[in-house]
């Protein structure tokens, strides 16, 4: 298991807000990721629940604009904020410099084509190797562990949530992209990272994953009415049929909230809730 | 008075979050500001608190990074905040291009000398007219104001919220430069702000003035204890000499925190709280 260099420490709500560097085996690169311990951890191991940025994110952003420490120092639980692509030298990027591809935009998807597949293993390195590394290096009890993301994140907490129902006991999305097989940035990225024979998007598609087989674990989505990319990219309605009927899945529309964090922190708290006591 | 374009809104904990451009008469120049509007202001007219942010900020960095929407929702408590200096283009920045002096570093000042006098009147900005253009074009009561700042912004809700008690009913500081006549950063901008003689500096000097004349707001103070400016800049030693046996000046030393936005989102819900009891 790879080392961890600590780079940054805040104190935070009585906790710590920290950032750390390693070298990642999955993707192939060195990368950063930031965790919050609440104060709780001080004395025993506490749950986490991870977070998954959307697109152009790095693990900052929910660090800085979320308001989640508030919430995760009170509810006694770990944050665990992961980069959204391998970053560095030698890690491709989208030729023409989209924001929906390449850096910034990993999708957390293990990459099949090139020239992705020798860093974009996103899906390998959250499942497998950032989780293994954070029980084994903080007071985190790995059986209470939860996922969320927001927007590309949101598909991932729901892609990667689904899929290893062993390794997260709640799942939690804002403005996800529920059916990125069906919007343009889906179809974008997987063509890219999966190639164009559908087949091998459908263990990354959230709506698909869900009508193959109902979710074992409770989950929680937030969209907000006034999202400005709710017509085009997110498919909501498509959850919504998916999920149909399962009482353990709860949708709320947010009336004139939009795709910003200003509407992630509004419903931060709700979400670390659920975590809290789903986990 | 001049007219308020908006120019962003976000839902916000069931309020908003806005930003504005206005012309301002005492800056010389177009400037932005940021409100944050409650729900309760939806049916009535709610008190407010100013905030002032420090070097390098703009009105962006409080309301990305401080949580504070969360409380002023709860609390019913408008948040306005401007600018740390003028801007565009004619305005003088520092020819070295140094981070505390010239734009981004206005220390709230009304300035005296060349290049800066034409431009730089942030102490009337504030204190006039961005106080009369909040009170005028949003449903703010104008008899219930608190301030509130970081740092150089600390130092200004300070020396604007002690000269004008009229104005400002209660007043609090994270991590002030508590007297910026005897550290780098206050000498070096009341210097260039103001000329070299001393006796124009006592006005923006929170120490001087407390020493002259004991406050009739209650204030509240935070200050971390792994504060990297505390040494050098701040000299909170000196307020609390300054305000020895004042029973409603209460300063708090927080152990291990340090300057950045993680110390003031752990602490601005007990400053919102403070300004809601006062104000």
């Amino acid at each position: 298991m790879s080392e961890l260099q600590k780079i940054a420490e805040h104190r935070s709500f009585d906790g710590f807000q920290q950032r750390f560097e390693m070298r990642s085996q999955a993707l192939n690169s060195s990368t950063r990721f930031s965790v919050y311990l609440p104060p709780a951890a001080a004395q025993q191991r506490v749950p986490a629940v991870f977070w998954l940025s959307g697109l152009t994110c790095t693990d900052e952003n929910f660090v800085t604009k979320a308001g989640a420490q508030m919430y995760a120092s009170r509810l006694g639980l770990a944050l665990i904020m992961p980069d959204t692509s391998p970053r560095g030298d030698g890690v491709p990027d989208d030729p023409d410099g989209s924001y929906d591809l390449g850096l910034g935009a990993g999708f957390y998807v293990n990459a099949t084509q090139a020239p992705w597949q020798s860093h974009y293993q996103m899906y390998s390195f959250v499942v497998e190797e950032l989780y293994e590394t954070v029980i084994a290096n903080f007071p985190i009890d790995g059986q209470r562990i939860g996922i969320s993301g927001h927007s590309m994140g949101g598909h991932g907490a729901l892609c990667l949530g689904l899929r290893n129902p062993e390794r997260f006991g709640s799942i939690s999305a804002f403005a996800p992209i529920c059916a990125p097989s069906n919007c343009p940035w889906g179809q974008n990225a997987l063509s890219a990272y999966l190639g164009d024979a559908r087949d091998a998007w459908t263990v990354y598609d959230a709506c698909a994953l869900l009508r193959a087989q109902p979710p074992t674990q409770p989950i929680l989505v937030d969209q907000g009415s006034a999202d400005e990319f709710l017509a085009e990219q997110l498919g909501t309605e498509n959850l919504v049929a998916a999920t149909s009927g399962l009482d353990h899945v709860r949708i709320h529309m947010r009336e004139g909230y939009d795709h910003s964090y200003f509407f992630i922190a509004s419903f931060i708290g709700d979400h670390l809730e659920f975590h809290a006591a789903n986990v």
